[in-house]
């Protein structure tokens, strides 16, 4: 089963070529006709142009970064000059998948609209298949890129046999590069695409809705295009690049910390898969997730046109449940197959354990498990309908500042039991089996990712669709269909949210047990002063990315703000709608400010814990235990900090979202029906605008500002000595002192006394012994402990 | 010099009288006539109607806390039962605090007024001279009960003179008591009277002012006494019990780790002042602080009656600065004289290190420095016409989304010099004299309470003696000379939640320094996952807890917006001002909503460490290590989490606040000026309505939070094993096996073989050692190395 390491590589492929045939079945749909076609390329121009621009930036922060990186190999021994080519090959990887995303959910919109003018089975089928190209696609190149450079260094490195743990550091911590690049450019893609969607949004509505008073996805409003370009880089490139970076992360993690497993079970194990197993293991289940997700992707289908909501909803929960019931079953089979029955485990200050294998088993129950509750918790406080949200609509009654006040105590409030589930994963999965065990409970909830990504992708869409329909004007029926569709993705769009950030605050913490064992550090004490200061100032980075991405899109919506303004005023005809307006120049707008705005949060970002490995340097120099203890304090910090203001933006955010869209429907409110237009829903729009940036800008943002912190300490970490100068390194240095004496009433009989003086790390032990016999035998014995044999 | 222990208690009661005299003045001058006398006599009798009521069912609260104190002192053994003494002392004190500063804060309000009438010098003197008493009396009453206390027990356990450090940690134990029973009350208080105030100012502005159309503090409105009521019982009432609890709990901290410091140099040292020098010195340093508060107060003030805010606030720095100098250079003396000149301290992971005690003097400073410049950057994000808070101003304009946005994201900012300046003091002061120097700069802070305190109250008082003015229809110059000092007190307000602040984060990790000492823990390692659980809980509570806050002045916010409009409705006449309002039922209203909103988060608070303990003795059973790691975890979450909501909190709402007032004297927006009523301005009271529970209730919880729960650990600490069962024993057994053999080449001669075992803490060590000689002399000697002599 030595092959094993190859299946990962195979099931990618197979998932890639799925994805290609229903690629190909999408693009074969009816694009519809002229007005709708000509919209559409705006879109997808627009889109395209926005990711040219980025990627080109980007690339000199990748020129950058890989110097940085080639830098740091020439100084630290065990960084290989290849981790380069990984970082570069990551960043690409993940700009082809948001490249890849973006331009299929640009065609995919407007065949959701033609097929919505036929039947809701088919809008679905369309919108869906769409979603499930994207899913794949994401999915495949993950596991394609990340195995297939594991097996290069693999190979590279170690002649594709296993030697030492050591030598599986090296092949992991260059193959930690590739995670790196492609979780830097999903921090840019998500930050710049969230900064860009709502700049648009806000922009549009400020002055088309507010200003002019035209409705939304009014062809005559010139950002109109924009707005839909900003929900493809947003939600969609964004979205798939983060998911993407998260994959691998998350796989990476648990394989590094696989070799730990092996370290401690005396440095090499006898598996039929060359000794790898518990390194093969998170692979596989990634490999076999797609498969999975391939098979729950064929199950999601309507049949009746007058379906809801709720069958559409159903429809979707069918394939998700499948795909996650089929996902735990292989991973009883993988891990009774790939991992040895018995395992030793080294739990941090319990010292070593004997754990039966299936306790690894019983972690990715957790993952699961987490990755179920987690989508209910978050509908729970986000949903159509729910307790939470029919509050924020009864304060809608007295005013914008009680329902900003009830939205914002709802995110805060919902963050208790989303913790607390936390809390309780990361410790059941560890008591089961050890960071190994908090890694495989990632990998496992991630393993599905194709499915979440085609669910979470189809939302988007049918949005677009529904404005594509509106901006044609087609019939009434067709914006009825996608949106239905739409609010079903609106859900799904919050619960993805709460999946995305579970997985992401798991992989953080599985990076970081990665990270602490890397520097081969005993634990960070935050009982030191440095480390507990590194710790405030780790939490505090959240916030103030959080405000920095918040400011960035109010300066870019005013910007936009005042081309509109512009275009209204000096283009005539423009609202008879005989003038045509220069939606080119909104896009450029978008994608300028968004690219400009995107800077300061991503240098903060990559900065912070360059600068404390810095400054730890220049305050304590070589003393790395106490630097490599910092960065894990500022770590920590981070991540604890970035879950809750994650939890807090994206739920508050979604909960603002649908009680603005509840007075749609109508609400009971004091005992009156209210409607849209009231003031009630003045105030309801109001909340929405503040959530707005937090779900969809800031918030979503948290995840891979946590993962890449640990992700960037994971690659300093050599440098902070860590395996390459141990800290459990034995000095020992040991000086003998012989004094013989003959005995004054035999002078052939002696006694020697011997001094041992033994410096083991600078402490001292005396022994002193005392032989005696005869001359030749003290003289031969005192050659002998002299090693003069 | 060993009769310095009596100083503080010496200053204290200097302190006190200080405040009688300055008490009997204020109550001597003119109360007003008649209207004014009786709505002055309705808020006094409303606030203390509330105490009452609060303090009736807190009595409850303290009984079952005293209980389960008692109960814990008789498992643990260090525990006394003199701890529910302390407690209940603490408990009675810090209500007394708050009694004492809420009834003067009445009684000088309406002769604020009165002296307005006649000058601004003479309103200042009248209104800063309420200041003073109220915070000489907290600060006196502070050090009076913790220094009367420690004498006590000092006496009673010790005999009043030194033994060991065991023992002295026993009577810091039972003194933790007091400070447990003041930060208790304080956090009722706090939470009580934040949802109070905050209630009946929403409640009467959304009737009256909204949809009524009446005036802010018009008679005819009946929430309006209870708008005033809460003035006293939330800004004063609750800010006198904060301080009080801050001060004691800071003391506190800084005489533990004192203790430690005498075990770090050898469990015993020699001075002047009984050997307990480190433990003397914070309490001498907050006793002179009384005095120098004393000379600061006697600076502030004005003569002309044109002064402006500047003139107002200058005459406040004047003070300030100068009781914060004279603090400084009296540090200098005291660290001089007091501490031995080289001391001896443990710096964790770093070994022992010999110090100079000029370098605690140097800690000092950094606390003094971070109170100063904790002010200026407070300043700087919510002050009038600052950058911040003029860029909400246009913000303003696109809405009451955009300027909520704005705010919030300046909220957030804020925390990023506020956290590198909390980061920089904790590594700067720990660097200079490890936790005690941590410990000591949060003292100097603090010593200087009693004058910010009253800078802080005489804020709400010109508040209110504006309100009495404008219920008593007094002519409009008496309406502007107290406009002018209720605006600098604004500001003063403002700054001085950031001193609260910078102090409560000091304060909580010298709690968290000895709280890791009296447990005898190694340190807590985060990277333990259970330790990394509790971090992740810790860091939600203060979300939670500030959700729950906000949320329950919504609700009796509503309570209170019925009874206005029932009122409205059913007495005749009201509007016309012939139909006489039912003040009492509204104050009774928001007393009862009050009382029963700030259970949830008092429960929350205290019951979470109680909780954990519990949970971790279930799992972990004898595991006390852990047990006491996690808790620390949870200590550390709480702290750095609430530090950062805490800023978060009281910035964003000082800066909306400010920047609604920036359109009383009009603001330039897009080069148009703006006033009052325009709709930026109205957006910016939605902002101010989003603000006004940040700031007022649950952004100052915050700092009570954290000093609490850090409490709450220190008193558990005992029960986790702690010092009572010292991790740092070392159990010595030493056996010893002599193996004589008579020589047999010489009778007489004979060699002995001497094996000494040695087992330190469960590890082996062996020695063989061989002796020759006689008979005779080999049975001396081993006769003497038995031991027999």
């Amino acid at each position: 089963m030595e092959l094993m390491i190859y299946v990962p590589v195979v099931m990618a492929v197979i998932g890639l070529l799925f994805m290609y045939v229903k690629r190909a079945w999408v693009l074969k749909q009816d694009a519809g006709d002229g007005k709708m076609k000509e919209i559409s390329d705006y879109i997808y121009e627009g889109a395209l142009a926005f990711l040219k621009a980025e990627y080109r930036l980007l690339t000199f922060f990748v020129i950058g970064a890989s110097i940085l990186l080639a830098g740091i190999s020439f100084i630290v021994p065990t960084t290989h000059i290849l981790i380069v080519v990984a970082f570069i090959f990551g960043a690409i990887f993940s700009a082809l998948a948001g490249n890849m995303v973006m331009k299929i959910a640009t065609k995919t919109n407007v065949r959701t609209t033609q097929a919505a003018r036929t039947s809701l089975p088919q809008a679905l089928k369309v919108s869906f298949g769409g979603g499930t190209v994207m899913g794949l696609g994401v999915a495949g190149l993950a596991v394609l890129g990340l195995t297939a450079f594991f097996i290069f260094f693999y190979h590279y490195f170690m002649g594709g046999a296993w030697t030492t743990t050591e030598q599986m550091t090296i092949v992991l911590e260059t193959l930690a590069g590739f995670s790196l690049g492609a979780e830097s450019i999903a921090l840019f893609a998500r930050v710049g695409g969230g900064i860009y969607t709502k700049a648009a949004d806000v922009g549009a509505d400020l002055v088309g809705k507010v200003e002019a008073g035209i409705p939304e996805d009014d062809p005559r409003n010139p950002a109109t295009i924009a707005d839909n370009v900003g929900d493809n880089v947003g939600d969609v490139a964004g979205m798939g690049a983060d998911l993407f970076g998260s994959y691998v992360a998350t796989v990476l993690a648990a394989m590094v910390l696989g070799n730990y497993v092996i370290k401690d079970m005396g440095g090499s194990i006898n598996d039929a898969f060359g000794g790898i197993g518990p390194i093969l293991l998170p692979m596989a289940i990634a490999g076999f997730g797609i498969l999975f997700s391939i098979i729950g992707t064929m199950l999601v289908k309507i049949s009746s046109d007058d379906a809801k909501e709720k069958q559409v909803q159903g429809a979707l929960n069918i394939g998700n449940w499948v795909s996650i019931i089929l996902t735990l079953v292989s991973c009883y089979f993988l891990v009774d197959f790939m991992l040895p029955e018995v395992m030793t485990m080294e739990f941090y200050g319990e010292g070593a354990k004997e754990i039966s294998s299936m306790r690894v088993f019983y972690a990715t129950i957790v993952g699961l498990v987490v990755g179920g509750v987690i989508s209910s918790v978050t509908e729970y406080y986000t949903g159509l309908g729910t307790k939470p949200v029919l509050a924020i609509v009864q304060k809608s009654s007295t005013g914008a500042g009680t329902n900003v006040i009830a939205g914002l105590a709802t995110g805060m409030i919902s963050t208790f039991p989303t913790v607390l589930l936390f809390a309780a994963a990361i410790w059941a999965s560890y008591a089961f089996a050890g960071f190994y065990g908090v890694a495989l409970a990632a990998s496992a909830m991630m393993a599905t990712t194709a499915m979440q990504l085609a669910i979470d992708a189809f939302g988007p869409i049918s949005d677009n669709a529904g404005g594509i329909a509106e901006m044609s004007e087609l019939p009434k029926e067709v914006r009825t269909r996608t949106d239905i569709l739409d609010s079903v993705g609106n859900t799904t769009a919050a619960t993805g949210k709460g999946f995305a950030i579970a997985s992401a605050a798991l992989t953080s913490l599985a990076l970081f047990a990665a990270y602490v064992t890397f520097t081969g550090i005993d634990g960070i004490n935050i009982f030191k002063a440095p480390v507990l200061a590194m710790l405030f100032v780790g939490g505090m980075i959240p916030v103030v990315f959080s405000a920095l991405a918040m400011n960035s899109v109010g300066k870019a919506a005013m910007d936009m703000v005042y081309e509109v303004r512009r275009q209204f005023k000096e283009i005539p005809g423009i609202m008879e709608g005989t003038g045509k307006p220069e939606y080119g120049k909104c896009v450029e707008i978008s994608t300028k400010a968004a690219l400009r705005e995107m800077m300061l949060p991503g240098i903060l970002t990559i900065g912070f814990p360059i600068a404390i490995v810095i400054l730890g340097k220049l305050v304590y120099g070589d003393n790395n235990q106490l630097i490599a203890e910092m960065l894990g304090g500022y770590m920590a910090g981070v991540t604890v900090s970035g879950v809750l203001w994650a939890v807090f933006q994206n739920n508050a955010g979604g909960a603002w979202d649908n009680a603005k869209k509840s007075f749609e429907a109508g609400v009971e409110i004091n005992g009156v029906m209210t409607f849209k237009g009231s003031d009630a829903h003045k105030a309801a729009v109001t909340g929405d605008t503040v959530g707005d940036p937090f779900k969809d800008t800031s918030g979503p943002s948290m995840n891979i500002l946590i993962k890449l912190t640990c992700l960037i300490g994971l690659v300093i970490a050599p440098i902070l000595g860590g395996h390459t100068e141990p800290v459990s390194t034995i000095k020992e240095e040991v000086k003998k002192e012989i004094q013989v004496t003959v005995n004054s009433q035999n002078d052939q009989l002696a006694s020697a006394i011997i001094i041992t003086t033994k410096t083991v790390n600078g402490k001292t032990f005396t022994e002193t012994q005392t032989i005696s016999g005869t001359l030749q035998e003290i003289e031969k014995k005192a050659n002998e402990i002299n090693g003069n044999k």
